[in-house]
């Protein structure tokens, strides 16, 4: 069943945003009595598709939702070109994020300037899309754009993916969590971090781990890395 | 330094194809002089670009190449949609396959048929590329088009990824691994693999596998189980 997010309900209808309606009337072309998943403040909704003048969405039952995730990723990427972007936003939600933070780094080829709002509207559509087609029951929130000394949380075990860092690998250190409910991981521009960076995350508590020795395209680095969280922490 | 493979090596001058040709002349601009690092028979040279009347790789030195990979897996994925495949290949590449064999299912949306020669073609330039881009010092093999009844091989072990598994995770597979020369992995299509289809490849050895329950998109299948792959036998 086609799964949307509801912007708001009020009694038992729900309310869906324009390109939702678009998407059930024009794209998935469905009739009158035609059911769909709605998601509101993370409540799955089974809901009845009803066409009169205009469109409705009946509330009918509420459906027991598969919740996988028992703790909280935040990832912290660098604002990448267009479809690279894209590309992070939409595995990452797949991959079962709660946040994401893009940040502007020394090495960042990305200029946001007076982009901002625009690129905000853009990747918050594709994780709403992409939470939609995995299933999921919330939305992973996106940041404003943020630099490095903004990345200051006293909550939860902090990494950065480091190019110079040897000794300490992802293996050593996850083998080494025990239990972990929170856990911030940044990952660094093409070229990585400059060593003012790195030493300022270091400072803020975020620990250097190497990924090992393979080179990898720096879209690659975050699936991976959240790949092995999955499975790492997989019930 | 820019990676190349060539195609052969005459004395002291390597033979490059003609896309590499017009990559050094006209997309790098290499001058006379320039340096570049070349592959053959999985040796890392450093050679001097020599540019008269027309273009001359010769042979600098040799140079020691970072293997990362000491373990052998093949990759077995459906024939997917042009930018899906693109994606698999290129990422799998990146993260360390030896071989790919592409598969058509009863579920494959893609049909091949006479297009199969020029599918080939693109997806050997394709893992060129990436084996150039990340530095390998070898190029996945890329498999003619099989079907399910083709994959029987009698060397190392082999899973599916399985959508009706529940019990045997990758997980708990991966822990009683002690060592593994060689390993084969296939992953379904869009909508998994039929019974008929899972239970022949049963039949034939491939160890059924669950990989938890996350919905993920046919893509991102093969890019996780690597990864897992790559973090459990880090070195």
């Amino acid at each position: 069943m086609q799964r949307y997010f509801a912007l708001n309900k009020k009694n038992d209808l729900f309310v869906l945003d324009n390109g939702d309606i678009h998407h059930i009337l024009n794209v998935m072309r469905m009739k009158n009595g035609d059911f769909v998943e709605v998601v509101y403040n993370e409540v799955l909704y089974k809901c009845k598709v009803v066409i009169n003048d205009s469109l409705s969405i009946v509330f009918d039952s509420v459906l027991n939702s598969n919740v996988c995730s028992s703790f909280d990723i935040t990832l912290i990427v660098p604002v990448l070109k267009e479809q690279k972007m894209d590309f992070i936003l939409q595995k990452a939600t797949e991959l079962g994020v709660s946040r994401i933070i893009p940040i502007v780094t020394e090495r960042s080829v990305v200029k946001v300037n007076d982009k901002e709002e625009k690129k905000l509207t853009r990747w918050s559509r594709i994780v709403k899309e992409a939470s939609e087609q995995c299933k999921r029951i919330d939305v992973p929130i996106i940041d404003s754009v943020k630099c490095i000394s903004d990345l200051n949380f006293d909550d939860g075990v902090k990494y950065v993916c480091s190019t110079r860092e040897i000794s300490q690998n992802i293996k050593n250190v996850m083998h080494n969590i025990l239990e972990c409910a929170k856990m911030y991981i940044v990952v660094g521009p093409e070229g990585g971090f400059s060593t003012i960076e790195e030493d300022k995350l270091n400072d803020l508590g975020y620990v250097s781990i190497s990924l090992g020795s393979r080179i990898m395209r720096v879209e690659t680095v975050p699936i991976y890395v959240l790949s092995i969280l999955n499975y790492e922490f997989m019930e």
